[in-house]
């Protein structure tokens, strides 16, 4: 971290600010120019307070260097880190470090017939994870709000059916007693900074999948991880979901240039969903495809048997047939960048 | 709620979708054009679901005519609501209806002569409410992150000293047993959509200061106080605090705009962040200004006796004098809209 | 302008680096610290391209403490600009330094009833300026373009009629030739980076009044500003009009924070257009009133005798009884204020 | 077109509304509901102003079911438009409807050397178009503003060279006169909106090479391209450069989404600059990649061969080598895609 003194500030004043960073655990590298002091602090700055830097009057600017995250750091943590899942039956799977994770399925569990029917549908073409919502968080009150507890179990009985992993989403702290068979636990966007949540699952032993909160910049998303980290569970996945933008001809804009962000600063694996993303079902193929090329390592994916009769976001849903198909573009797409697609059962 | 058949479609596809509304318990106006059907939908359209109406293959465009809320409409309770706010003392004071609430103090609780002498400070100067924060939402999990309970305890010596209400932030349901002595239960922005805590709060016997998320919608605040209200509890405060943009002169933009807006809809009171929403202190005065001008029923502003050492946003937190001045100038603006701006004790 | 080098970086490339900058006018001090350099960058750095800096590869981070502006600067010029315009009658009007412009007309010149109508009443209302479109810069290539020349005419004859001086936009250079009548020439929003036009505008001898655009930062406004002034045209009156954000309610979202910013930035006068900010006429006093509680130096307003009926805009115009019913709250608030509101005839 | 007329609107009222209407050319179809009268516009509804409609007391709501703009819409133009253009030598490249067009060259001219080097050098790894900028729009007056007519002239000269057509960016319409050699007219982002421009450009027989600007809309974008060809010129090129989010990893979000949008709703190739979007060099390979995956009928990618010595935007510039392997990966994601990438002399 470099802090700029103001001009004038006088000599005295600004070593003791100095000499009061350094409780702080940091060494100082302090350079008194001709008219401006600036200071350079070494050692670990994840939890000196930027702005509270900037409140002092002696400051001019203050530059971070070095990220606010550690354990998310790409720098302390070169390699890719490689999330492994073991579903209903004896296969492992991965996500992560040349793993593709195909997560496909419906917005919300219904019926045993349609969940079940979807499962089998997805994994014969080539998805590695089921995904189905039995908790489903609902912009209104007035809304359907997923089945709850009976959705779980009819998700359980989908991965004994397939023997796919499952992802669903957890909205507070207490289902955790009913997630036992859960594979992936969701954390949905609007809960991306829920700290409090956050930090129970650093508790957890479970792989998390953490959606971007659709104002959250690339840092927010990494320190959201953090939170998680800190607490001890590193399998987390980041996942891309579309920003808010002044632009609404799509629901949200998918930031695919975060994934060469999120890769660059962090060894964590990044997922796409595009579904979400754009809120329209004939744009999933294209956009899926762009996540791959731009270096995705998987995409979830809404896929539902009868999207004009979905309980929930139907008009996103692409059916069983076309992921069929985009599985079939996707292979070729692995293949050109050296990924591995199929689930490694 | 109106909606657009596709051209060409047929008549008696038409007619069964439309059977299939009626049976979602609205009524259907089917007129039947030369080359487009239009059905409008008459009666209680909050629980039709736009989104699953537009993935309908028939449907072309859909356009809501009614907002989706029932409980937080104007329409449906024409006149303002005032809260009534009763502190540690024997006074009642009013946010709302003509009535502005005037909520200052620290970001944080930091020591017992911190927030005593604050809460003093701004009872001096005139304000109506004490803030400050005993658990904090931050964005690092290094940061400090509050005193918590302890932080409680010192927010009630201060209501004790002074009378003044208190406003907190409550970051997950389970600490609302500590919450008794709490006047106004304050939710952050990042938790605006976290639908759980909203619907325990429903329950609750408190007024709720609800903050708007920093990407929200001006509907989506509203269905966000639609799902406090609807478990019964009416007494929420709606807080405008900036939203994000491009902008990055001021921490988030504040959007004053959102005032007229949202008490066109709504019936609720409507108050005002400037400390958050800008982050930059001397900013503050005329953004508090702007928002009484603009028709606000009140500001919620960060008051710190030594912002330079403040544990978390000092650099948006005025002094005591700072505040003492403002609070002269904004009596003045009261008048000229004829607001109440003492605190009715 | 600070600039730290890579750790690592060899003292001789960093020394060599350094010596390659101060050919371009500015002078180092360079503090060679035990695991990074800082370079401190003394002088004149408005030539100097950051973004060039960070190309290169021993630079880590660029930070510019002085801003990339001279003319526009406050630091150079710690006054407020007042500027003086002289209408078709004898009187001289300021905007800036306590002076409030108050600027009021109808989107587009229409007949010569309206304008002289509209200037009428607005004059009687106590309106400082008129303005009125003759070039309209519209979405649309097959919507009402203005009436150009024609509508130029009515206005100079709107001019003569009341004394009002003229403010109209000017989409090409070409179009000066028929600006000579004209006193303030108005920049539109979409144009705020046609650096050919503002350079051309620098050689004028006419106050230009500079709408910032849509998705411009602060920065941006003051340097497209900058590109007038270096041309020797000093003479500019900055105007904010909303920016582009995610919210869809108003048409764009009013960003009053940007007074105080660029006023504590610049000595520039500082208007705010409502109108086209919010696009909804039933807002425009509200956020007229808290435009001047932030400290704007006037107003842009438009006014049409019969809104249902305007050629353009007419959703956001108010009536002429509106303009004068909130002309008496505006006079309270520039009292308030210590601002001089009426037209210094 | 449809109107949602006011509940309780008079009928008499709603009928001289309607055939208000109908003098503008279009056919009313009204629907008496019990509550609410409908109104459908059938016929040609581009020159209707929504906005005007809004603006009436009668008036609940308005969805415009056809899109504002014509000779861009793919309704009435379903087969992809495809641009061929003759570069310096016999060959007769494509772009859109399969042929994939790939424009690479320096931001700014800066040498003959630099240019014919990089030109000589792009097109052995198999680049179809030559770019490079005389005329630049910069944020600063202080900025290096290209080489202009000279430029111009090194530009003819790598074309002479390589036989490669020519891309560069025109500023103002006297600029044309000088255009004559170049064979596709860029108007950049700031001027996506210059409508005078537009104009004339619409007289012009040169494709256009029309990039978004950075905070349009896709239907802005579209409406722009409209303005050119609504005065005889249909050789339109739309380029997705990035639009102004509140993220700031990269310098703009490149929304890959509107390739697919644009090319549902219009007929018109699209190509995509990550260069400019991201700003960053080493994501230039990922986006392109991303860019064709989901689409895209070509990029346009700034290639340098001292990019920490450029002039200009040295930052996001590509080496030729990092060229020469993108197109490796390039041509096995045309052959996946079906496309041709080869410059079809």
């Amino acid at each position: 971290m470099i802090i700029a003194m103001k001009q004038g500030a006088a000599p005295e004043a600004v070593r003791n600010f100095a000499a009061g960073l350094e409780k702080q655990g940091v060494k100082i590298h302090l350079s008194e120019g001709a008219s401006q002091t600036v200071l350079g602090l070494v050692g670990d700055t994840t939890g000196i307070d930027e702005k509270a830097l900037k409140a002092h009057h002696l400051v001019e600017k203050v530059i971070r260097v070095q990220e606010p995250y550690k354990r998310a750091n790409r720098l302390f943590h070169p390699e890719d880190t490689r999330i492994d899942i073991r579903g209903g039956d004896s296969g492992v799977r991965h996500i992560g470090a040349g793993y593709l994770g195909i997560i496909a399925g419906p917005c919300s569990v219904e019926t045993r017939e349609q969940i079940i029917g979807i499962a089998q549908d997805v994994k014969q073409a080539g998805a590695g994870f089921l995904r189905g919502g039995a908790f489903k968080p609902r912009t209104s009150p007035y809304s359907f709000q997923g089945l709850g507890c009976e959705g779980l179990d009819l998700l359980m009985e989908a991965k004994q059916e397939t023997g796919l992993p499952i992802v669903t989403e957890l909205m507070a702290i207490h289902q955790l007693e009913v997630f036992d068979e859960v594979d992936i636990i969701q954390v949905g966007a609007r809960n991306m900074q829920n700290f409090t949540l956050l930090k129970e699952l650093g508790h957890c032993r479970k792989p998390i999948l953490l959606k971007r909160g659709y104002a959250a910049t690339i840092t927010e998303l990494l320190m959201a991880a953090e939170y998680i980290m800190a607490g001890g569970n590193e399998d987390i996945i980041l996942c891309e979901r579309g920003i808010r933008t002044f632009d609404s001809y799509t629901r949200n804009t998918l930031d695919l240039s975060s994934i060469p962000a999120l890769k660059k600063l962090s060894h964590l694996p990044v997922i796409v969903d595009p579904s979400h993303a754009t809120g329209i079902s004939w744009m999933v193929p294209a956009m899926t495809k762009a996540a791959i090329a731009a270096g995705a390592d998987g995409v979830m994916l809404e896929v539902h048997n009868d999207p004009e009769n979905a309980r929930c976001d139907g008009e996103q849903s692409i059916t069983p047939a076309a992921f069929a198909a985009l599985m079939e573009a996707l292979r070729k797409y692995a293949s050109i960048e050296g990924k591995n697609i199929g689930p490694a059962v």
